[in-house]
């Protein structure tokens, strides 16, 4: 089990010791002489479950953004997502409800708890967009949204005095809607996804995906795979960002094969086999939204909560929000965002 | 498994909603409505799996400082601690080796690896500290040495291009040997910890204690503690900073019993009832450092290594360095240190 030291730099410089995390080490990895490891176990492992033991007392933030046409099945999506009325049309959902004249941004917040752990879940719906008659520019206000959170983390994280554990309202996920036409995506759909890839993590998702047939799917899909490489569109998950060999296997499969997930949502059960399944129920048949051979909804739920959550939430902050903060200080001159009193008590000195 | 969502608020203010971690959530929890939760699992709780996998990857810092006189074995309870030579004193220590002049700060780096976690662990030795005939303020190349290491992280902290993991050279633990007298603690012993421990977690050890029996340890354990306490010296883990019931509970019974631990160390192997132990082998029979019988290292190695590691490393830095960095920035008129270049820069506009 112990595999010993396997580097050992004799009294060298204080603080250039520690090896840069995710580097390869300078120093190739060579085994110690003799009497190098005693015998036994150490322990040094038991920080998985020490850390276990503090995500379950604390939970976690995850903040999921719905962007597409009305009438695509957002809500049910993330509904089927997170097995639960997670969105705001969850309850009362009046279908009589005007669609808003311009884009609005609409968040509810939800702790959800599983296993013991607790995810505190936010759900951002961006209803009116793509619905206007002119829809120019209708990515504004999501963008807005989107950087807004960053400077907020901005401004907390630069405060003096600051909370232990900065609350985190950045978007860590953008599920982007693609209608199921069959034909190629829509020029907003480009526009939006060419500005907003750059500032958050996007999965294109067919929407509906029960309205194709196999080939049809198969087809749409690769079409608009294709559409995105012609316009240097990237989504999540980025290639630029792997970070390792067994990183890019995983993800090459997911971006080659995967995307964009043609999924179909539901939130009514329905008995299939003697077994309780979500489904649509139309007059050839049940479509089961888990069932592998029916749509990808499996898929999608597998990426995005089973295996690449804690990366979706990792590429945020350490890729999307470092490049907002990085801009808003080199445009800052280097300083920090001033609140207003600073700003004031510096006019006041001149 | 599924517990559901219980805590829904309606179109509620954007930003408002991610309930502050670890406090209590404003609204009670309540569970939801009909219909509220659809069956089958999310599978919320995979990321702490999520998490170990980032870890094996990443590995993890730990950077440990031994203080104490010479001769009270502190290279050897390092070793003992991480059953390999890693302390500076490991390889060729040459017994005639002078005592410094003045105290001496030697850092050396090693890996281990252990389960396929790695531990980038830092040794910080302190050579010459209470050695000298005038040991009048030998804490303070010390307690600059910690500072040093804050300093350098919050340069890298307000950078405007920061590293994706900031290099962790801060200092999480730092063990302070106490001489066995079975007397009381000296004024050098009260001096340091009444410095030290505003800015780093002191875990005081009784060393040697294989020169204590057991009623001499037990009474001046319980003197130690005392002392400690009329001094108003807080050790880690410090009460304060206990952050639920469970935490108080199991911190007390370290703080009341376990502290300071009075452990033996050694780096040589015996066998004894057929085992392989290690040990120090005396006339009178063989003391097993990691029989509780014998004494209290694998209660100290369990605290450090098996059961608050993790915790070393959080107070560390939501405690010791945010103190640190909020006085760094308060007495710079709330900006961030400056590198040389800026402060040029500045100078030339005025």
């Amino acid at each position: 089990m112990f595999k010993g030291p396997v580097e050992n730099k004799n009294e060298a410089a204080m603080s250039e010791l520690v090896p840069e995390p995710r580097q390869k080490p300078v120093v190739p990895m060579k085994p110690m002489g003799i009497n190098a490891s005693l015998l036994g176990y150490i322990g040094i492992d038991t920080i998985i479950e020490q850390m276990r033991k503090k995500t379950m007392k604390t939970g976690f933030d995850f903040n999921i953004m719905v962007v597409g046409q009305s009438g695509l099945g957002k809500s049910t999506l993330v509904n089927t997502l997170f097995k639960s009325q997670v969105s705001r049309k969850s309850s009362g959902w009046n279908r009589e409800e005007k669609i808003p004249k311009t884009v609005e941004i609409k968040a509810i917040g939800h702790v959800i708890e599983e296993g013991g752990v607790k995810m505190k879940l936010t759900v951002i719906d961006t209803p009116g967009f793509g619905d206007q008659i002119n829809n120019e520019n209708c990515w504004e206000p999501i963008e807005k949204y989107i950087n807004e959170q960053y400077e907020k983390f901005l401004k907390e994280e630069v405060n003096i005095a600051r909370k232990k554990r900065i609350p985190d309202t950045r978007v860590h996920c953008c599920l982007y809607f693609i209608s199921p036409t069959g034909h190629s995506l829509r020029p907003l759909d480009l526009e939006f996804m060419k500005h907003l890839s750059k500032v958050v993590n996007i999965i294109p998702v067919i929407a509906k995906a029960d309205t194709m047939t196999l080939e049809e799917k198969t087809e749409f899909k690769q079409r608009v795979r294709k559409e995105l490489e012609v316009n240097g569109i990237e989504f999540y998950p980025q290639k630029e960002f792997d970070e390792d060999l067994e990183d890019k296997t995983e993800n090459d499969k997911i971006r080659q094969e995967s995307m964009p997930f043609a999924v179909v949502g539901s939130d009514k059960e329905y008995q299939v086999n003697g077994k309780r399944v979500l489904g649509r129920k139309t007059p050839w048949g049940i479509i089961e939204v888990e069932n592998l051979s029916h749509c990808e909804f499996a898929l999608l739920r597998d990426f995005v909560i089973r295996t690449h959550l804690q990366d979706l939430k990792e590429v945020t902050h350490n890729i999307h929000y470092e490049t907002y903060r990085a801009k808003r200080l080199n445009d800052n001159g280097g300083l920090p965002p001033m609140t207003v009193e600073t700003e004031e008590n510096h006019e006041s000195n001149l």
